[in-house]
């Protein structure tokens, strides 16, 4: 998606430790134009993949899964890193390690959100090492849903975890792949 | 909004600990096309009062806070509770209690994202002692940001929170208020 890798390089900013930041407009302060055009790419991509529901993460995700799913006409549901008092059901959960935090949490879902048989795609802002995604995935083969296929705004491609999943079969549409970045040369996209 | 207390009233849960459970469509799993409608009777609450951007908190603001942003065509923020790596600018941060989780937390969110002289509509799924809303309060405080208003999807009115806020001039709008509620008698709304 070209409007996105060009906002990328007018607004992103490169910070150490290969995070790219994108607050400005993604996932902290949200241009909200250009997050429905976000949704209206993710719709197009997976218009015939017969969808039913989408899956993202707490807290990042939400916005771009929101746009999606009203692009949609699907229900959303988010995994959330945090466990909640109001989470009196029964619980899905799987373990995540966070490079950017240095620790472990449980994503959890209430099983009831995620009724075997349905079709999901799974939404998230960014995929790097891939494991909040492994994540979900474990959530959907838990729950008995079928994996639609995945649906990322910003791939670090060279960080690997994309096209470990790749390897597995699942599809995996990233809107702006990375292949390179550095605070001297900037960010090179995948042609 | 009639709807909103309908479907509260039809798929909302009353828990121990006056929780009231409604992440069956709105705060866990989503239920789009109502989410929309949220969005677009915010967006009719406020559609004179020159709001420039809305601020939210995460997590569960975040989806109403993208839906009532998409009507009324401005830019959203949501202040972070938990601190994270791509936060590198100037923070503003305000300290909440959780009742709900019982505990302190600091409410975050980088200052070049509420420029001074923004007039800010927040927005939040829950107001019940009026912790969260504080805190974002304080937050465009400090910002220098005119406070437009407050857009709530359910007020626990029998908790304080609101009524405290009107007494000092803030407008409040909350689409379904609850006056009492009880896992006996279910829920009653303000006429």
């Amino acid at each position: 998606m070209r409007a996105l890798e060009e906002k990328i390089c007018r607004e992103g900013q490169i910070l150490p430790g290969n995070i790219l930041k994108v607050g400005n407009f993604l996932n902290q302060q949200i241009d909200t134009a250009f997050l429905c055009e976000i949704g209206r790419e993710i719709a197009r991509l997976y218009r015939d993949a017969g969808v039913t529901r989408i899956l993202t993460m707490e807290s990042s995700g939400i916005a771009i899964a929101t746009a999606a799913a009203i692009e949609m006409g699907v229900p959303f549901v988010f995994a959330k890193k945090h466990p909640a008092i109001n989470q009196n059901g029964a619980l899905l959960k799987a373990k995540v390690h966070s490079y950017t935090h240095g620790n472990d949490y449980f994503a959890t879902v209430g099983a009831e959100y995620l009724p075997a048989g349905e079709r999901v795609l799974i939404v998230d802002d960014f995929l790097a090492n891939g494991e909040a995604l492994n994540g979900m995935i474990s959530l959907l083969e838990q729950a008995g849903c079928e994996i639609a296929g995945v649906a990322i705004a910003i791939e670090k491609q060279f960080q690997g975890g994309g096209d470990k999943l790749r390897a597995r079969g699942i599809r995996i549409e990233s809107l702006a792949r990375i292949v390179s970045m550095s605070e001297t040369e900037g960010v090179r996209f995948a042609d």
